[in-house]
């Protein structure tokens, strides 16, 4: 695997289909309103990307499985629309990586004809706040006039949104496909049930999709569970690595 | 997008044209002094460049539109001069990205038949002071003859030149385009006008341009305060970005 | 070398050969293991891998020889079974560098025949215990249910597998070459005999071969005192390194 | 220059060359050695090596000049030996641009038909020491027999040899061209000229050549003076950029 690669595992029949991206990130906010998304509309697999500027590492799986860390489309007909769904468990780990996954996410994006795009993820605050997490949007100027009517604000001013959220749409403008980007607003240190739920009812609402909402806090608090116990695991691992790495960087003969 | 690209948006009929360049640097002293030139001659932008080795991040513009970073050129012809301007919003992640984006910005203005080429940036004290900020410049024999009879005092000695202000003019001597740095004496974390100024001043003596530099206080003023915003934006943004990061680094199943 | 290299040395007769791969890590778990094997089994070396993504570094052998770092491929014919072994001194320095080499080593494995994969390592638990080390498995299901026959007990749940040793049995998957990672619990901090042998012990009983272990633990204790004493030699180099980088950095012309 | 370039200057006839390796480091022990040595015997420059995997830095030289980093080749004749000798001053900052390098200085060599290759550099102690510095010889076994009988010692066990110097031996060895290294023992922060004149002289007696060492002292005083120069230039830059780069990584808008 010299670059990323993405294996197509059947050609569904689309129409005019709408991508909708989130990646893990800030707050999970994006992967998680995606999974959520997969999961009540019953989407379908139908492709991987794998790449060699994603970790190094093997994933391990239910049942003692290994896999590479890998992106995943799925695809789904949900009153009316066609969709195309992009997550998976990581992002690259170099910028020329990021560059080059988004650049055959697009390509293929073409290639299935894709008219629209929605990323979705998190803007952190670092503040908790029990009011309506707000949605902030940023893209296209007439899908930003679609979700300015379903109660995303659109960011006048303000810095850079960092990770393939923001390339899709920066690099999709290029090829004149034109997406947005909604960010909800969350802490950041925690998986955002509630921020993931306020992006991901704006794009429910501007595509017209009847989808329930209702599950996403028990997902977040199982995610958030999950996240916990391999972070226990990990940071004793951790610890051990970087001293390790420090006698290999040495230990070759 | 695999490599550097430069989109050519319209073809000038220049005649052999000066090139002067302003990257983002010490105390913005060359993107400063540029972005100025630009404003007060009314150059018309005519090409754009892109790059995988750019920060892989998304830029927000006016208006809530999203952009990837890039970097501009611009024409005029100004008091029977040719003018090719090189400005941007960000420099290479890494070196080998440095020399990819220096020799794609050569190979273009090989192709304008670019004849000299002036870089201007700043050099850092790290001490305020009341003086006229010094200019020092370096680089082809001839052109530093023709700047130091404007003020500018030649380098003899001394440590490299780091980012895309010194490579352009390292990498043109060896295609035997002619060009010189000029660099100004700054505090280096402020945005620095009287830097820029000072830079700018040399380069339109030089070059016999008649361009006024009245309005370069209150563009500094500004570029200061919109660095500031952004800067708290970010710093709050930044400290959840690197406790995620740890995080996400096992996070990926 | 432009990219990773295999030289074969000579061209074994292998019949379904299985690989059985350990490299430096975790209590050098995975690379003693592996060692021991090639030493008790006699096995030959038939070829050796180089590649640019190893540390920039020359490795100094018996009798002030130099070489390169490298991996190497052994192979024997043990109790009616064909075996490549796979070890060696380094592992790449970058993310898409694994992924070149693990590649690489995959091609070559196609190329004989290779069936199944066990490679070998150790997870860190940072306690030291006197109880029998636990080995864990991961991996495809079926080579699973023949290793926890054998005492190895499979991981259901937990967070990546970091380096060759996941991530050639996460791309022999996508090839469909069934293979599994036995990891042995180790403190982590020191070159682990008793990990050692238990990942071994698996190995050799599901594969049904008859070596000793006898003298895994001599092995392990002439390995530490190797690593102790070029850790001493590299200490008080590596804090001259650091301050000589720092101005190096600037000491170009 | 999308990969390092060798530019030859001239095409100097040569009879079965030694070459001589000595880059900036420990103690800027070879790159010193192999100055002295070049000015000694009136060595000519007949090529010059460029590569994007240097610093992305310009040079600035003796009247304001710019370059880029650089190595060069001189050659010579003296006392009936054809001499290739190769310092510069930079080295990669990737491990792959060291493999990159190595091999073009390589493929040079071989079109050469460099014979022989001797490498000079230091090893550091991180102690003062008023004996006679010892010389460390590492390498082909018939250049260790030679340079052995002129006072250095064959180092029979040890950690890694970082950078160019062994990468060239090792690299080397791969090709048939014997090759060693010889490494004076220094302190390692500051200018050796006695480990250059250790290391120097060992060449020097193996060839059979008359080179006198009495300016040596002189040239690392005038080297050293000149690091201490650039090196409070530096100090105040490195802090300043260090700051400057925090802010820039968010500004780019």
């Amino acid at each position: 695997m010299k670059e990323t690669v993405i294996e197509v595992l059947s050609r569904p029949k689309l129409s005019n289909p709408v991508l909708i991206g989130g990646l893990p990130g800030m707050g999970y906010v994006g992967k998680l309103a995606v999974e959520h998304l997969v999961a009540e509309i019953k989407a379908r697999k139908f492709a991987e990307l794998y790449s060699p500027h994603f970790p190094h590492q093997a994933v391990v799986e239910e049942g003692g499985l290994i896999r590479l860390p890998r992106n995943e489309f799925f695809w789904a007909r949900q009153d009316g629309k066609s969709l195309v769904i992009w997550t998976g468990d990581a992002q690259s780990v170099t910028p020329e990586g990021h560059y080059e996954i988004v650049e055959k996410v697009l390509d293929f994006a073409e290639g299935l004809r894709v008219k629209q795009m929605y990323t979705l993820g998190g803007f952190a605050t670092g503040k908790f706040s029990r009011a309506q997490p707000k949605v902030v949007a940023l893209g296209d100027p007439e899908l930003l006039r679609g979700v300015s009517s379903f109660g995303a604000s659109v960011e006048r001013r303000g810095g850079p949104i960092i990770g393939a959220v923001g390339l899709l749409v920066g690099l999709g403008k290029l090829r004149r496909i034109p997406g947005v980007c909604l960010l909800g607003e969350t802490h950041g240190m925690l998986v955002d049930h509630r921020a993931a739920e306020a992006v991901l009812r704006v794009v429910l609402q501007v595509l017209g999709l009847n989808v329930s909402l209702e599950n996403l806090q028990q997902r977040a608090r199982e995610t958030e569970q999950m996240i916990e116990r391999v972070q226990r695991e990990i940071v004793s691992r951790e610890e051990m690595m970087k001293k390790r790495e420090e006698e290999e960087s040495w230990y070759i003969g």
